[in-house]
């Protein structure tokens, strides 16, 4: 009789904001008459932009008449928005070509799937706390080796852990591995990496031949103009490594879904094959590219107009992320992040484990967040808030959380 | 230094549309005078019908005021998108929960995914000829063997034939399969089976303990009521059959990428693992569900008004099956499907090969369709035109046909 993937086994408890989501709905199935504030799970409350509305109705026209029809999109995304993104890589100072960024439904997936092209047997190294997406995928794939209880870590990862001491950004590990992945500005620490410190990361790939998943799905928030955007700001980085972002940030396309990883073709495994065409055949024969609808949404947000109203939205969150930021730390808490990012990462007072602070601030404060210790061992003790809440709603929130700590 | 995914090595040549893409594109270069009619990739070319239009303007203009903002998608599908499919299977006989129906950005995607949550040694079993994806997602995994050059097969498949001589339908390999990949209505040869037939493969998947994925993206396209819609139409399919279906044939949304995947709760592996929980766990780990708006279209295709439209795009495409089918009996060819699907499997003249037959129709006919050999070794000697074009390119493209083979 047929077997199923022996790896899903190895995977601990179900996905981190699917836990929370349980833990909410029961609370509030006891207690109907609570309004909750959610400042846990990273999704946007603004709504979507309107210059980015106007292009979907378009679009939507245009699939409605023989003559504007759209069938199936280029596999890899249409011209007009790999284009429109390989031109901001160019103002940042950035060569990648339109045939090195290949669009998607976002980057939940691009995450999750870019480790099929690398080999089965690869070392892959992962900060502490991190993003769950990059832990869950290569455990389903088999790389993880086994679950260690007593450590609450895989057996065969390479942990680096981001902690008070390292300033929450990561050493290189004492092990050499295949794949790094790296996430700045960080989910969910909100910490950023300085482009000098980026840069050696980059030329530590190059010298030991691995190659560095990037994440920049929070880069629109950066302010600070010595925090890099793009890890292809730094020399080197186009053999070394692979860039994911997101609209889901930028321009609240969480409900809309569009992403797209860039995959430099100077990218080149030991054996000289080039990760750019292996992303193109698992793209070409895995996936059938975003709706055009949703392609021209993307468009949209490089418009001027579009840029200009998306400035806005994340103007409107980062007031957010500083209220937090500033309102925790009026009562004595200690707080990281909120300032290039809209994360904002506290120490749970009084030495309270994470769940516990999760448990207490959603029955007594009547908030959401998300407990750090759900995105590796080293986030215990931590807390994670975000700033895509309403203005109005993270007022209420800093407030009810002052209130309850007092 | 890194290693990428072997297995990739394995893949022959890239995916056939886009080979046939690049000889189209080099043809077109070098005789820009010539207007092609492609009848070869199955894209449609009607456009979205308007109630589904309408439902997507709706749908934006929910996306862009703060009270009906949608951020993220439930992982799984919105229940109301849910609710509509589990109630069309309920109509067809079948008792589907919501709970075991899981929405997506289309059948491909599903079609290459599926294969993630079995055993990495599962046998495969494929029809011959059969679509590229089942064979590719599964190469990439590692579960194909070396590919044998002299046989045109890959050495760990199990192969099951379709030929005239068995009118096109598999019959149960000698070797046991885990994993057997069902197309009906078939693409490519547009061949259907009989509800009889099918209840014979579940039940001998039943007894050797294999899979039955079955795609039913062209289940629109029956007319004849002895031809089952679903495998769930078959007493005991479901501890036996995960079925995959589309929106993209039905509604013509290939550009607008919206599918489903049923996996049934009672479906479990030989250590009773829930492969409804393994695929739960994967949408939720490696996807962010489908855009609101586009599944607000998809719901817009279970209204009264949607299922009267599509109905009727449906005829329009059956009607130029029925042309194609008519015009090319009427020179003498041999020619297969197009009674209950949209593909015409024709039986190159002159024992010609399937490329030959395909660079002879785009350079002297100027038709575009599809080499028979392209999916797989069985389909040597044989073509495929598709009938999802308008009905004036259909007529001159049979009209081509016929004075190019006169």
């Amino acid at each position: 009789m047929f077997h199923s993937n022996t790896n899903y086994q190895r995977l601990q408890g179900s996905y981190l904001f699917s836990t929370i989501a349980r833990k909410v709905n029961a609370f509030k199935e006891t207690h109907p008459e609570v309004e909750l504030i959610r400042l846990g799970i990273g999704d946007v409350t603004q709504p979507i932009a309107p210059s980015i509305i106007k292009a979907m109705h378009a679009a939507v026209e245009e699939m409605g008449n023989p003559d504007t029809f759209h069938g199936y999109a280029p596999d890899l995304g249409y011209d007009f928005l790999r284009k429109a993104i390989a031109g901001e890589y160019r103002e940042m100072g950035c060569s990648i070509a339109e045939d090195e960024v290949f669009v998607s439904d976002g980057a939940k997936s691009d995450s999750a799937n870019i480790q099929e092209i690398f080999h089965k047997d690869a070392k892959v190294a992962v900060c502490d706390p991190v993003y769950p997406v990059y832990v869950d995928s290569n455990v389903m794939a088999g790389r993880s080796g086994e679950w260690e209880t007593e450590k609450n870590r895989y057996s065969r990862y390479i942990y680096m852990t981001c902690s008070e001491e390292n300033g929450f950004t990561p050493e290189f590990p004492e092990e050499d591995p295949d794949m790094i992945y790296l996430c700045f500005p960080n989910n969910p620490t909100g910490m950023t990496i300085s482009k000098e410190k980026l840069q050696e990361w980059v030329d530590y790939a190059n010298r030991i031949g691995a190659v560095i998943i990037y994440d920049a799905a929070y880069e629109a928030y950066i302010s600070d103009p010595e925090v890099p955007h793009s890890i292809y700001q730094c020399s080197g980085a186009e053999t070394c490594a692979i860039e994911i972002r997101s609209f889901s940030k930028n321009a609240g396309f969480t409900g809309v879904r569009l992403g797209f990883t860039v995959v430099p073709k100077a990218l080149k495994d030991a054996d000289g094959i080039s990760m750019n065409s292996l992303w193109a055949r698992r793209h070409g024969t895995c996936y059938n590219g975003a709706p055009y609808i949703i392609q021209k949404a993307g468009e949209a947000v490089y418009s001027e107009q579009g840029q200009k109203e998306i400035r806005e939205q994340i103007a409107y969150y980062m007031k957010n992320a500083a209220y937090i930021r500033e309102g925790l730390e009026s009562i004595g808490l200690t707080v990281y992040g909120g300032v290039n990012a809209p994360y904002i990462w506290l120490k749970c007072p009084d030495g309270m484990d994470s769940w516990t602070f999760f448990d207490r601030l959603l029955t007594e404060a009547h908030v959401v967040g998300t407990p750090g210790s759900g995105f590796g061992a080293a986030g215990e003790g931590f807390f994670r808030l975000t700033a895509f809440g309403t203005y109005e709603n993270t007022v209420a929130a800093v407030e009810r959380i002052k209130a309850w700590l007092a």
